[in-house]
């Protein structure tokens, strides 16, 4: 049984909890922090001009891969706004990123019709002679089932029809049914397969397939990989149990170039009373190359620039920076995150807190939680300042991946957490574009963004590491 | 106020309709009929059969525009396995169809960025010069539009960017909406713009363009035509809005070559009283040239032959001849109704009814009638029988296309009824495929289909017309 001093301690900690919309931990959040959280929750939930510069930005210059021009194009396009929004210390801080580029591919099946078949390679994947690969298809369910059938996959295409776990929630789901994507060639290389192709990972079709990174070893056999649509996943999948002979021919000019320089966006508002100690807020800039990047994660990036610029507009001088990174190569290499550590690591002791969306920018619950216990605590008390938009949830779960390499090293990560049921109806895909991007959803999370940035950087102390 | 007489007479009519599951219009369903009718309805919704060959035909041949040749061999293997069931009369009906081919096709953006677009061109559409036809873009939201902007068409390529009517139930959403797809040519040259582009008539799309049936008229000058996605439209739009300077590529192969033999797919259930008297029972074989023709209407055409399967399995032997008919050329002519009301125009008299399925196997609510007041009042009669699947809706509404021929010359018509939610997600476009048939929705459509067709080829009197 605790002592009497434990026990008060305990009584003062839960009515810190039941009083937790004026208490950050064990600060109370002052009321200036709080009345000015509501005006910028206030003024997000009436922005326009967040939806316009991202419809703008992905309508002029579309997909981002790492390493491609419109990228570069892209980033300087949002340095120029930047600069014109009054930023401080707007740069680009240089990295080299991955440099793939897909070429012209296709996919088409002869038998028992000759029909093309819808097809995005994977990112990273190797290309085909120049003249195709063409032959037999082995469809397995799984890579038991892959084992199960080992020796009738040699010389064959191997297509992995494994579907999304609709039983799970959709990122668990993807995680669940992702490792087809990552490992599928790998897998059917060493049983002797001379191509892959996966079912998409994606949990509603109309006949879009999906791309995303692959994975090689060092000591199997590169071969190519392709992702097709549920659709087709099924159709080839039906066709083999009819006992039809299928076969099929993939070309991909697939290949990967010299690592290219690109950058991670940085803007500041810089603090009034603790400039050293810094917040990030984020997203990433680049996509993969289809579709126009707007979910993925345009999205993301222009919610956390738009959250500081309306602090900016109000006239808000938080205690501590607060720094927005749009990060490069998050979807291809993770170089953007990576650089940053390397680059800041000097720093990181008074980075206050990492914040990054990357799930796109729907109808917002509140924000996942990287950090220790007491962090927590004090995060769950500004949450409640999101009460108006009920995206109060702050519980602990994964941060998103750019800001991983810093959360590694103790700071504390926010991940924005939105209601992901479409997210893998158009992640990596053509669908990817200002179409999914519901005005309404969006104001919310630049709201939500907007008020955890600021109130993290403007409490009397920095919460608990 | 009505005399005694009429009075008993509406007192009588009341009773009937109170007892609806026992009467139809003035006469009763037999013990037996329903009887059957519900075992029908059994057999229907245990049925697997009719998905699988669905499948198979769909995966096999693919789509199946008038004038192809996956349409007749889809037929011909059609023809086969109603051999095999055992029909009588089974036959293919000479008709004569447009045939209009696509070829190759293209729209790319130059300005503000290179990009290919995603297109179908229309059918029915003239094809472009080898070289294509480049222009700058003028998008208009809908004809009015077009004329208070028709001094700047001249010499452009005219978007329509005119959304689906989401405000409507779906097929009037479409109704309101596919006047562009039909007049958008015409329109668009008559104010001297050089080619057309519609938004498609589709209520949600994953960058997916529809296709679907344009006109021209003899006094304008025919300009090609194709159809974009939601999202590129609104992109363009977009651009014209913030005065981004947009130009277009547009190359199409389209022709119209000469008119090809094809045939509508019959065959019987020989009446064991009335032979020579009919009631058909149908959908459409024939789709677009794009995706596999699942929905439309591939489930229509195979709901109608295994209803009528299920009837010969089960030994039933109804008093009348009920017909299957497989329609050709509904998408893009109606050359097969309107060849099969020119065939049979001697025996229509003794046509007791008409029923299509066109609007996809989704969930079934019934029946849409096309008659007088008494034969509605016998057809709500025997919906009552659906009440098990809750698909007893029999209300006057406009039967299909194919059908339309005999129907105006008096023979009662049905539509089936569906929750057609989705419909226009998949109609015309790449994603109509197998992967939207659900099975138990499939299931209770043919339930719907067998019971309405039986009990209408069993009852002692001819439903009045």
């Amino acid at each position: 049984m605790p002592k009497l001093e434990s026990m008060t301690s305990i009584r003062r900690f839960s009515l810190a909890l039941l009083l937790a919309p004026a208490i950050a931990g064990a600060q109370a959040i002052p009321a200036s922090t709080r009345a000015n959280a509501d005006k910028l929750l206030t003024a997000a939930l009436a922005d326009t001009l967040a939806w316009h510069r991202l419809a703008e930005m992905t309508d002029t210059y579309g997909n981002r891969l790492s390493g491609s021009a419109s990228l570069e194009h892209a980033m300087d396009w949002i340095l120029t706004g930047l600069k014109a929004d009054g930023f401080a210390n707007v740069r680009g801080e240089p990295v080299m990123v991955p440099h793939w580029v897909r070429g012209a591919e296709s996919l088409t099946l002869h038998t028992p019709r000759e029909t093309p078949i819808v097809m995005l390679g994977l990112g990273g994947s190797v290309g085909t002679p120049a003249g195709g690969i063409t032959a037999p298809v082995l469809v397995v369910k799984s890579f038991d089932d892959l084992t199960a059938h080992a020796a009738q996959a040699k010389g064959k295409i191997v297509l992995f029809d494994a579907p999304f776990r609709t039983d799970l929630d959709p990122m668990a789901g993807y995680e669940a049914t992702v490792v087809y994507r990552g490992n599928g060639a790998v897998a059917a290389a060493k049983v002797g397969a001379v191509a892959a192709i996966i079912r998409s990972i994606e949990s509603f079709s109309i006949r879009s397939p999906h791309t995303g990174a692959t994975r090689y070893d060092a000591t199997t056999p590169k071969i190519p990989i392709a992702a097709i649509s549920i659709e087709d996943a099924e159709m080839l999948h039906r066709m083999q149990e009819r006992g039809q002979p299928m076969s099929l021919t993939l070309k991909m000019e697939a290949q990967t170039l010299p690592d290219a320089p690109s950058r991670n966006v940085v803007a500041e508002l810089v603090g009034s009373e603790h400039p050293d100690e810094v917040v990030v807020i984020s997203g990433h800039i680049d996509s993969w190359d289809v579709g126009n990047g707007a979910m993925d994660d345009g999205g993301g990036a222009f919610a956390a620039w738009e959250a500081v610029r309306l602090m900016k507009e109000l006239g808000l001088k938080p205690k501590r920076t607060i720094r927005v990174v749009m990060w490069t190569n998050e979807e291809n290499g993770g170089r953007g995150g990576r650089g940053y550590h390397d680059a800041h690591k000097a720093e990181l002791g008074k980075h206050v807190a990492a914040i990054e969306s990357d799930n796109g920018v729907f109808s917002p619950d509140g924000f996942r939680f990287q950090g220790s216990d007491n962090g927590l605590a004090a995060a769950q008390a500004i949450a409640q300042l999101l009460a108006p938009i009920k995206a109060t949830k702050m519980e602990k779960g994964g941060a998103e991946a750019d800001v991983g390499p810093i959360i590694r090293e103790g700071v504390p990560g926010f991940a924005l957490d939105v209601d992901d049921t479409r997210y893998f109806w158009f992640h990596h895909s053509i669908g990817d574009t200002m179409a999914v991007i519901d005005r309404a959803e969006f104001q919310r999370c630049i709201g939500a963004m907007a008020v955890l940035a600021y109130t993290l950087a403007d409490l009397p102390q920095a919460i608990p590491r």
